[in-house]
């Protein structure tokens, strides 16, 4: 067994536990295999502290001052790589956020920057060109970075009143065209098309264009959702007017996740709860008739995955154990990260607008308009604990097995079974200053079996 | 055992089960009592059908033309004693409500009538005609109908902006007077006042006012939740134009209800949760720092019962599940029942106004306010099995063990521990056309172990 490692005095996430138990990886495919026969080549003592499959971050934007939507097209354009741009070389982002323990994120790509802006609205079969160079990076095995796991294309199908900070010239009207075949022209049909969709259940990334967040009450999303599924392309609801039944009506149709929930859709009222009552449908099919109000046919309704920005000012902490306790199951922590993340307090560029960041949080210069984070997974997680009380090894399922779980990849990242990648994190718990509670501290990175960060080497 | 009755072949309610199981009460002290060691006098064959506690209503203000708040007024002036008209009568809604399983209520009561408003107004020591009147009627044993626990007064320390259809002139202006003189000179201190506390924990009724409802952002509202919650008295907040912290400092101070959550209260805001949010409050104690906002020491936070109207005008179902889902061991099946239930549609009187009921619900004559409804406990129940999926028994608790708990009479009544009164009632389970899911049915009304109802005598 030459290239077997084995990792040993571990408290390994399993489930809602973490239990005392060795794991072992093959360093050079880079995958967890099962108990091997013969000894490992090699151990690794873990000194008991807490061992995790690798963060997955399903909404970053950018981070250490590079911008997907952007600086990709500069650097293809300008005939760099960027996977070596962004994952290979240690200013970039990708490298950067290693230590978070961040390792895997569909890259989000906001299709919403003055270079695409004429020709995304023209809606000519036109490819975006930073799409291809968005698409999955799994084959290249980065070893110092993070890796891509597909575009997550963030608009520009939205309500035109839940824009966020989108440019209000990249969304699309609604229009003759059908809505299906606007999307394909929009994204390019040659980044939808799935190029391995026989190697799809053996976890490989179909095709660059991973995940695509919408409106469900426009007309023909329904469709758009139904189509785009069905290419095994991860839909999500959101910036959104819909209400309750609207996106009741989107996950019917085949989205399974809701974008950034609470943010850019309607409040819940008790009347009318919005997007958030459908988080509440219970799976045992019910009846829902509503006394004098005729008869609402429940059957199995399946709920939707949610990700929620557990910065502090996205969403109230009661806001948050509120979806928690709803559906525990169904939460995903994101960052939706901008540039700045990293980088000093103030003001940078972004596009033709300029972003202030404060902190864990980045707004519109000279606004109040908040737009996207500055927030790590990492610090994320450790909210999601103070705030709903739960666990350690539930925490992490929300930045592990369920994000890889609503990418169709729960064999491949985000747990520790035989066959997976070997991406995993090695924590610690320190105390907080003024806190009872301890933070998660990421002492190590190992990526594809190869140790890519260590904080005692920093 | 000459006075014990053993009922045999029953599906009982037990915690979230049903289980095959018998149940023995003494027919003359009319309370359950202990597997006895001699044969009981008589058995009764409950033909496997579902046997549970008595239901209570936390929040019922009339039914069958009959208005607490005004009619009770009346009968006392007139001389009579309104016990007998409304518990004895069968013509009076105590009896006509024993059919749909209700057996014992706090009686809502709303000061808010023209005869009391001048008098609550003036806010001198005076004692409200109708309160005495409404105590506990337990010392009577009545055997013919729905017992009083005591009064429910809802109002009126409220929100000048959530009055709902309380009289404004009732609602008190928060003055120089301290608050909580004020509301000891408004209700009277002698409907206040603990006659038999020393019995309380054996759980006799503390006073003629059981549970009162305020806003719990008044100047001064705080510290009449500690003055009455002290003095044994159920303190719920509703009502009220109280944020997140506000509805949080009115736990904190000692409420231990939300008075028909939902309604009359803040919306959820992902940002500014309003009363909703304190239902999410984890009972761990993890600190909810929130990040860049300094910190928010949560220790350990007690989270309230809540009152809801599942009649499907108050909420949506969505919303029930919401809040049930938040906090499961909190949720209270109420009816806010008025005066119209179990009549006509049609409009009726009501003090100086109209109400015009149709089916369920409940209007103030002219208007789209909703007045209360008109809904049984019984049609509540079915509602929140068929919106949430829930098990009988487990429906059973929001009508029977909870309801107690609020109250205090844990160990009185809604269980079948010895000692406990014998209100129970034999139930069956009906197909409902177009519908999968069953309907409950109420067959037997048992009350301090005296059947007071039977389906198959009417």
């Amino acid at each position: 067994m030459a290239h077997v490692v084995q990792l040993t005095n571990t408290r390994l996430v399993d489930g809602d536990q973490l239990i005392a138990q060795s794991l072992w990886f093959d360093s050079i495919k880079g995958i967890f295999v099962s108990h091997p026969q013969h000894a490992p080549a090699s151990t690794v003592d873990c000194q008991n502290r807490i061992v995790a499959p690798g963060f997955l971050d399903l909404q970053i934007n950018g981070a250490y001052g590079f911008d997907f939507s952007e600086d990709v097209a500069r650097l293809s354009e300008a005939d760099h790589d960027w996977h070596d741009e962004l994952l290979a070389d240690n200013d970039q982002p990708a490298a950067r956020e290693v230590p978070s323990g961040m390792q895997a994120m569909p890259i989000s790509f906001a299709m919403n920057r003055e270079k695409e802006e004429s020709k995304a609205v023209a809606g000519s079969d036109y490819s975006p060109q930073n799409l291809p160079y968005l698409g999955p990076s799994r084959s290249r095995r980065p070893s110092e970075g993070t890796e891509s796991l597909g575009a997550h294309c963030e608009g520009p199908f939205f309500a035109h009143n839940r824009m966020g900070v989108h440019l209000p010239a990249a969304i699309h009207a609604s229009g003759s065209t059908s809505e299906p075949d606007r999307v394909f022209q929009t994204y390019g049909s040659s980044n939808l098309v799935d190029a391995e969709s026989k190697e799809r259940d053996a976890g490989s990334i179909p095709s660059h264009v991973r995940m695509i967040t919408l409106a469900p009450e426009r007309p023909g999303a329904l469709d758009t959702i139904r189509q785009l599924s069905d290419e095994g392309i991860v839909m999500s609801i959101g910036h959104m007017a819909a209400d309750y039944q609207q996106a009741r009506a989107g996950v019917d149709a085949g989205a399974t996740m809701v974008t950034h929930l609470y943010n850019q859709m309607n409040s819940h009222h008790h009347r009318e709860p919005g997007p958030l009552g459908v988080l509440t449908d219970t799976d045992a099919g019910p009846e829902m008739r509503i006394l004098g109000q005729g008869t609402e046919d429940g059957g199995v309704k399946r709920r939707p995955y949610f990700g929620i920005i557990a910065d502090g000012s996205h969403v109230h902490p009661a806001s948050l154990r509120l979806a928690y306790q709803a559906h525990p199951d169904g939460l995903v922590l994101v960052t939706d990260a901008l540039l700045p993340l990293g980088g000093e307090d103030g003001t940078v560029d972004w596009g033709s607008r300029q972003l202030t960041k404060q902190g864990v949080s980045v707004k519109l210069e000279g606004t109040d308009t908040i737009a996207g984070s500055c927030v790590t997974l990492l610090e994320c997680v450790n909210n999601f604990r103070r705030w709903t009380g739960a666990s350690i090894p539930t925490a992490m399922r929300a930045v592990t097995s369920t994000p890889a779980a609503v990418l169709g990849l729960e064999h491949v990242k985000g747990t520790f079974q035989a066959g997976a990648d070997a991406d995993f994190v090695v924590l610690s718990e320190e105390a907080v200053p003024g806190l009872s509670s301890s933070e998660l501290v990421v002492d190590q990175v190992w990526k594809f079996g190869v140790k890519v960060y260590d904080r005692c080497d920093v």
